[in-house]
């Protein structure tokens, strides 16, 4: 016997940082974070479980995965199959619709998409905020993809309330643009930055405390549509979690000499033309711009004369993951490999 | 009457970084930091206290300052004046042995320098302690450059005990390299940019701490000479003061793409060739190197091979402030004139 489940969920870019864990093994954060799901990128994901398969399979953008890329998604899907004794092995088959130049992890979309399909192949019916707690055992950040707009991750007491929850549906005038740096280097995985960073800085206590403070001033600044304060915190907090990175023993940056190009170049349109762009960067080298959508045009046009236009990627806020059907699995299929 | 004196003082490098001050007036740092004097770059500077000027006089490299350069000088004159009840102006002449490509800035040997040669001048008998809280009052990092090798500028509780003490004379196997970064851009004035990090860094409570820790933990390290910790200490301590102005609101940083460029440089020379370099970083660009005397020569091969070696500047620890003879003196002028 069969069971099938399709799902598509969106990557969110966190404007309060989660940066660092309080219980590895359950993917516990220092601290509640909070993000803007993006539309332009996403995970589109089925999964069958088959009675007959001895074994489980994952395939992604026609690919079949690594023995280590497996084991993650068992480890993932064991956690269903824990809570509800279900003993089938999966195929799992994916898409990640992320422009190659943006250079994004997809990790977040992933375990998002992929718990909303398991939810819907076993019939389990649970609804996002505990869908949030299984994709947050795959990924941290995947937590905040099962909702659309501003989503806030609460870091909870325990497992079960460490999960993700909308604030606002960002249905106002709000965009964000992504900077690709080309990078030969081999950058520290978040999971390395932010264990060494917890473990060595000095200043991570107070990185937790600042973070709890910017949280609840963002969200008031969200709700009151605030544009101005939800990217001065924005910039504010991004810098933070890279400040710690520079402060840990020894010290580690995920800048390159093009971050601060960039960087440069966005603080320069901002003085020069009065647009509004407020930075922001995850662990690698990219800039992430949060910007108005009515101006992300003329924002695109300033930096395309000092970057690659091909390397700029712009995005409206995202909706929440949601289930498809067959058939628009089935054109989902058809668009990955026309493009 | 005319009283004349005349002083050599070095620059110095912190290691554990002055980076704010509790009393902007009185030059009372926010922390007590831990220098090595070099020296390559030193200020000779004369100064001649004379009745039948109307008002002070600077002549720096040969040439006349502006108004506002005066200014200071006279402030800091000042300070020997009513303390000592002296009523003349004086002209000040100095020369600057700071290669232009170094890009470093003088003012920590020009106010060791000065307060040197007005102690002779004014036959004052005043030590070298107590002349670093005149120094200081010119500069804050001027304050250590009364004394040679490794020095502490102790914090205090009044501006009296705010005052420099020598640790070690580093006498042993220790060098720096100076690595200038050519920059059109106009950096932060160490001055402003502590004071907007005092008081906007949710970090800089923790800065201080970890200073305080730092600086008892490289004092031990240099008496046992263990020159891994004190440069692990220093390269820490270092980037830890670029974090706080990454976590300051708004963020700033002194970092161009070319200090990422050349601190990507010295990390893989230090994995690759197994030398001894630990970096640093003052209020600009420029990143200075740490290292063994003994393996300079061979750092400095390594650098050359991505980097203008015009730009690269070696220096051994420096001796403490000291007067010069009148002999001494037009020799120096000389050879500023022939350089």
């Amino acid at each position: 016997m069969t069971a099938i489940g399709r799902a598509r969920a969106h990557t969110n870019i966190a404007l309060i940082k989660y940066w660092g864990k309080r219980d590895k093994a359950l993917f516990l954060p220092m601290n509640s974070s909070l993000s803007l799901t993006l539309d332009a990128f996403y995970t589109d994901t089925q999964v069958i479980f088959d009675e007959a398969l001895t074994e489980d399979q994952f395939v992604l953008n026609g690919q079949n995965q690594t023995d280590s890329e497996v084991i993650k998604i068992s480890q993932f899907l064991d956690l269903f199959r824990r809570a509800f004794k279900e003993t089938r092995r999966a195929q799992v088959l994916s898409y990640n619709f992320v422009p190659t130049a943006a250079g994004l992890a997809s990790s977040a979309s992933a375990f998002a998409a992929l718990a909303m399909a398991v939810n819907q192949a076993l019939g389990l019916g649970l609804d996002r905020e505990t869908l949030s707690t299984y994709a947050r055992r795959g990924s941290g950040s995947s937590t905040r993809s099962l909702f659309g707009g501003f989503v806030e991750w609460d870091m909870g007491t325990t497992s079960e309330n460490s999960v993700a929850q909308p604030v606002d549906d960002a249905d106002w005038d709000v965009g964000m643009i992504v900077i690709a740096i080309n990078t030969s280097k081999k950058t520290v995985s978040s999971r390395i930055g932010m264990d060494h960073t917890v473990s060595t800085s000095p200043f991570y206590e107070a990185w937790k405390e600042s973070a709890k403070h910017d949280l609840v001033a963002i969200k008031e600044a969200i709700l009151a549509r605030d544009f101005q304060t939800v990217g001065q915190i924005t910039e504010h907090n991004g810098m933070k979690m890279h400040a710690t990175t520079l402060s840990a023993n020894p010290p580690f940056t995920y800048f390159e000499p093009e971050t601060l190009r960039v960087q440069n170049l966005v603080r320069q349109i901002r003085e020069v033309t009065g647009l509004s762009a407020y930075m922001t960067m995850d662990a690698g080298p990219n800039v992430k711009v949060l910007c108005r959508a009515s101006e992300m045009e003329r924002l695109v046009a300033e930096l395309a004369k000092d970057f690659p236009n091909d390397k700029i990627i712009t995005s409206l806020p995202g909706q929440a993951a949601y289930c498809l059907t067959e058939e628009e699995w089935r054109e989902s299929e058809r668009r990955f490999y026309d493009d």
